[in-house]
């Protein structure tokens, strides 16, 4: 547990700009992963690598340098062309790979692979290459921990230049099922389990990823698997399949939501909601999401439940997200058209349904987490799901969950939710029926089970089990 | 061994209609799996049971008559209300089974369940304890066969009824890997992989939809699976899943291709072609099959390789199949529209690049096969394919064999065909290329390979095994 630990994901905690006098300006990392992964992170000694994003990142990486960002972090960059950046992010990990681990192709209509495929595949391994390099250049003997698809590759690489290496590889998504994986290429889907293999610990955060990798690894030629210990055997080596499931920070969170400005924002959405009861979901604009769904779910629960109209709004939460890609934006475009429907049908001079805002602004989400009464994460799959965490442990109104079964946070906070089918818009209904009119003392104790649940686990646990995990099966006394 | 036989399906070899003197006019019955079938049973002593088609069926199964068809054949039909049978086969077992065993959900938009849903469910419900209860009537010891998706919840039923009975359940289709078995509402996934169970026989097309099976039994409460031995234990009971890929059989395919008829078709086909070479599909006009990448992979083998312009012909082979649902019709025309702009890019006065024939007309078929210089047969995923099979018995070019990874036929006759992923265009096209410039010797020893291997299994040992699969479970000398 004495390792320096060294990180490589895609996006880090930093990044530069070039001040007027040709000084660094920190500018700090937003996002799930990087606001998830540097509560974790930024302890004693850690060194940081992740994509150059900005001119500046840019010409630190040129130079080699390693900068201190903070006593004891250091961040370095790896240098991506932005052409290939393009490929590798875009077309490859956010097109591809993200819709592979979701299950989110229209089968018989998309993915269509052809020679650009190829092409941004090419792009993909030089990137994870570019990376195992960086990480290979570190001295000691530290704990690489390599983050997501995007870097699946990098474990194999950088065990190749490093054969002693203690490499943990951490999926924050789900892992596609050995059918849905096969939709890939052959030399994809075997590179990325053989990447990833090259780990001595592959991380996910349920059980049931592990086991879709699991199952793929045991399709490869040569490839020797045991289900149950979660091993997987290969050129001589072996790798771990375990289950480490995120925790959220509840301090810090606890910290953000009682600032002044968060507590006046907080003032201003209870005013907005007024007597009503308000619905909240709090999401990326993104088609695992189920914003869609959840829509139709409201729909049909007015329109059930019609006692209900005119004394429920529900606040819909969404930051922009991969506006670049197709999918997206007609996804995006779908959703709130769905909702001007339904508020042109249900809706009137004095009541609006639903209130959709496309900003990104964690602030204000966390501010609405204090105020709901009842909170809808429901996609379709998702690796875990923050938000389900986030909101139990700063809402002030007892507010109910209804939670996926298909969220990898069911595992751990489903026993205290409403559980939904996601694809299910009659259970969806029902349940938001049920939240708005369970009875304070049910709400009081699952709202209790609930904040508990989340704090039971917190990210200090989820690093320090992963490197245990590796001291496990990598014993320092055998004096390598 | 010894034991009659009573076999299940939704549809039978057999409907009849009332002739002008009131007497019954035999039809025989049409699609894939009633021929595959009927080429298995129509041995002694047997009886099969199957919705009642037409009025005729319908007076006879009100009669609770039995018919004898020929020597060794009586059929029995159940009732089925015209209202309940829609939501029975079109609804769930059409719309929500096949598109959940084939992963054909666009997962961000559809499926969206709902009261429908569950009344429609109700009726699938009714339709199978109908099917149990007229197999329950059936006197003797006989083994139940019961045959696919539409009747997965009769093993159960029957057994409920008749704790002693033997049953295997056979499934033509894939299974759906248990991340998107979850896609179905709770009640429903858990009622089929239960009815499944209650069978002695869980028999699937190849190992991997099997595997899928028991992973999902596995996650069911109350169940005990043994993977590795393909063993399930629940209420008590035990059953086994194995693997029986059906066969085509070869005696009377070969006959019927040897009709002057069919000779006559197969003539004039071959003057269609010329001196150019052909590629042939045939299907059913079904979004699983993949026809729509078909015709862009031929595209780009055209644009690809420019040599090859006016020099093939793709005769494609549809037949129509569920015309009476969206999802079908829609694909169905984008297919069409995309052989018909691929043709007006690349035709001319003197060469139709594309020939799409709409037709039920298996003779036809028949006779296309003797045709060919290749093959493809490139589903998304499939049980099997009896294409696959047919074609080489049949063909007398030596044509080659384009086949996708996820059929079930690539388990037997991958290694003499040209693999290809079916979303890979790039690898289709040049797997297309491959097929008509491959060397003479080489057509030769892989169309050898493949009429070898598919003559190596047939209709008669798939249906032995399974008998003999039950006799080594439920042993005859234990006496019961």
């Amino acid at each position: 547990m004495e390792s320096p630990l060294v990180v490589a994901s895609n996006r880090g905690p930093i990044s530069f700009d070039v001040g007027e006098d040709g000084e660094l300006i920190e500018r700090r990392g937003s996002g799930g992963l990087v606001t998830a992964l540097s509560d974790v992170f930024l302890r004693d000694d850690i060194t940081w690598i992740s994509s150059a994003m900005t001119d500046a990142d840019v010409g630190v990486a040129q130079e080699g340098r390693e900068l201190m960002v903070e006593p004891g972090l250091r961040a370095r960059f790896v240098l991506i062309p932005e052409e290939r950046y393009g490929a590798y992010y875009n077309r490859i990990a956010n097109q591809i790979l993200w819709f592979a681990h979701h299950c989110l192709w229209d089968i018989a209509r998309s993915p269509r692979f052809d020679d650009d495929t190829k092409h941004d595949w090419r792009a993909f391994v030089d990137v994870n290459r570019a990376f195992a390099q960086t990480l290979d250049q570190e001295e000691d003997e530290p704990v690489f921990l390599v983050q997501d698809y995007h870097l699946c590759l990098v474990p194999e690489m950088l065990r190749d230049l490093r054969p002693d290496a203690k490499i943990v590889h951490f999926s924050h998504t789900p892992f596609a099922a050995p059918m849905y994986l096969r939709v890939l290429p052959v030399e994809m889907r075997t590179a990325i389990v053989r990447g990833m293999a090259g780990a001595d610990i592959i991380g996910f955060q349920s059980r049931a990823w592990g086991e879709n990798f699991l199952l793929s690894a045991q399709g490869l030629a040569g490839v020797h698997v045991d289900q149950r210990r979660g091993r997987v055997d290969l050129d001589g080596r072996r790798a771990f399949v375990r289950t480490f499931p995120v925790a959220v920070n509840a301090g810090s969170l606890r910290g953000t939501a009682a600032r002044p400005d968060l507590k006046a924002t907080a003032k201003e959405i209870a005013s907005w909601r007024g007597d009503r009861s308000m619905l909240l979901r709090v999401d990326r604009l993104e088609p695992s999401k189920n914003i869609l769904r959840g829509f139709l779910a409201f729909e049909l629960f007015l329109s059930r439940y019609p006692a209900w109209q005119g004394r429920v709004k529900f606040l819909v939460l969404l930051s922009p997200s991969r506006e670049d890609l197709d999918e997206y934006r007609t996804y995006g475009e779908e959703c709130l058209a769905q909702a001007k429907r339904i508020n042109g049908e249900f809706g009137d001079d004095t009541w609006e349904p639903i209130d959709v805002r496309v900003q990104e602004d964690y602030e204000y989400a966390v501010a609405a987490y204090s105020n709901y009464d009842a909170l809808i994460v429901n996609p379709v799959y998702d690796g875990m799901n923050l938000v389900a965490m986030e909101g139990p442990l700063v809402n002030r109104r007892q507010g109910v969950l209804i939670l996926s079964r298909n969220a990898g946070a069911y595992g751990r906070l489903g026993k205290h939710a409403l559980p939904v089918n996601p694809f299910d818009l009659s259970e969806t209904a029902d349940a938001i029926l049920q939240a708005l009119e369970m009875p304070p003392d049910e709400r009081a104790r699952r709202a209790r089970g609930l904040s508990r649940s989340v704090q039971a686990h917190t990210p200090a646990t989820w690093l320090t089990d992963q490197l245990e995990a590796v001291d496990a099966v990598r014993p320092p006394m055998i004096g390598r």
